[in-house]
């Protein structure tokens, strides 16, 4: 059982990652708290390095590597923004890294990985942990898991750090889950202060939704979403954290997310990819479940294929 | 004559709008950082009230209006993004606003307009300043013209009041010029520091760029281009200021700014429309001559219908 991360350990993340990620800005909706009867405070993950709160937890991990294991290089597993992360966490550090993608990954996010001088190796979905395994033995890489270990888990955490430094007096955090990195490690700083936390989830990738309501892990569903970023099921770390806390989690069907992410670009000029804006689509379809209340809602990212935007 | 607007006009019209528009955040990038060679900072207008700088410029001009013209009304004449600015502004003051606009105006920014509860008349291209004089003897409406009127120049200058406050040692700022409301307002501004002020227009409407560099100010070209927030011609009182300053002006070609425009949503994840994306056009097309300068460059505006970005 791996140890869980302490708030402690979230600021002293936010220190070791402060020169290599940006501060991204809140930016706020009078359109959003219109449709909604609440107060909206998007974190703008979007415009982080590499486009994603990713660079967070990746850079936290690469950069406490220790000489010999940095030497050797690391490896990882990702849908993508993770393998983009770790690219450039590496590319910084002057790591080598390799990244197993699977063979639907989006051309825009292998592109992003090669071009910070990272390996690309593909696999099917299923032989991914495999692949990652093989190349581990082989090669002594280090693994930097997408959210299971605690360092990852407590860089992820320094987004709603710092969403809670710069809006006061939040009622509720809303952010999307796929393996739950960014959602524990909110719900660690979030305990802090007794703020809520819901997580955001496509409904035909629900497992961490069933997990959290039943007490019980499942595993994915097997379905694909548009929400290319959560289709992983909810990770052990994740898990323990988020069912400790009594966290839940919120659906929406793929609909709701391509709207929600076409208001957020029309409305509110930001490119957010439709993992990424899983949280404001829970807000709109549930809205009057935050009515009157002060509510942060963390946009994951913005690795996105333009088309997407066509309709 | 008008007088021009003072660098004190625009310290005060920076306090009488401030309540009302967004102190915008600067997104830096190191793709472009890496594309041009120099340190930018991106003024994201687009994330500005009604989505364009043009909120501040006619929410000076607006809580500026005395009771008895207050009581009358607002008319003004836009292609776009001043209409809407003005119908937000009379909007929080609860004054009646008429906005003039030409049939070709992108639907998604006569909808804005209306949906502040503006009026809205069509016309031709060439007679839309007849028809607002017909309107103001009519009515006895109060023209708020788009950069031809002192407070609305003061309004659009405390961007760049804004963007010299969040960036230490800027050498040079770009600002995409059409009517001149905003690249006026700022060599205003950088004029008190001794910042140089670049124009950004597309080739197709160069009235601005050949104004400038004959000394005389020259009519519109009556050519349409991409950037249709730019068509209008150079305003009077913009071609004073800019004239006496010594400011000039690079262009662009539409490929060039619908280019820009797509690297911008596709690297820095921010929605802005042709005109609003002049500025990163010129700072890539002329890179060598800003190369190791520190370079401010303000993203005017977002207001554009997404089916643009499908490529």
């Amino acid at each position: 059982m791996i140890a869980r991360p302490t708030f402690q350990d979230v600021e002293q993340a936010a220190n070791r990652i402060a020169r290599y990620v940006h501060r991204t800005p809140i930016i706020t909706s009078a359109y959003l708290d219109a449709a909604t009867g609440s107060s909206v405070f998007l974190k703008a993950e979007n415009l982080q390095k590499v486009g994603a709160f990713k660079a967070r937890g990746a850079t936290n991990a690469v950069l406490s590597l220790s000489g010999g294991d940095a030497t050797r290089g690391v490896v990882t597993d990702s849908s993508g923004n993770h393998g983009q992360a770790v690219a450039y966490a590496c590319s910084i550090a002057g790591i080598a890294a390799t990244v197993v993608m699977p063979d639907h990954a989006p051309g825009v996010k292998v592109d992003a990985v090669k071009g910070y001088g990272a390996k690309v190796v593909f696999c099917a979905q299923s032989e991914r942990a495999a692949t990652v395994e093989e190349l581990v033995g082989q090669n002594g890489y280090t693994l930097v898991h997408a959210f299971d270990d605690p360092l990852v888990i407590a860089g992820q955490a320094t987004a709603t750090l710092e969403l809670l430094s710069q809006v006061d007096d939040l009622d509720v955090i809303i952010a999307p889950i796929g393996g739950g990195g960014l959602l524990s490690g909110a719900s660690i700083v979030a305990s802090q202060s007794g703020v809520e936390v819901i997580g955001a989830e496509p409904s035909l990738v629900d497992d961490a939704y069933r997990s959290l309501r039943d007490g019980v892990r499942h595993g994915p569903t097997g379905e694909i979403s548009v929400g290319d970023g959560l289709l992983t099921g909810i990770g052990e770390l994740p898990f323990e954290i988020l069912h400790a806390a009594q966290r839940s989690v919120l659906t929406v069907s793929d609909d709701d997310i391509l709207s929600a992410m076409r208001i957020i670009a029309q409305r509110i000029k930001l490119v957010v990819e439709p993992s990424g804006a899983a949280g404001v689509a829970v807000l709109l379809k549930y809205a009057s479940e935050f009515k009157g209340r002060r509510v942060g809602v963390i946009l994951s990212g913005g690795n996105v294929d333009l088309a997407r935007f066509a309709t």
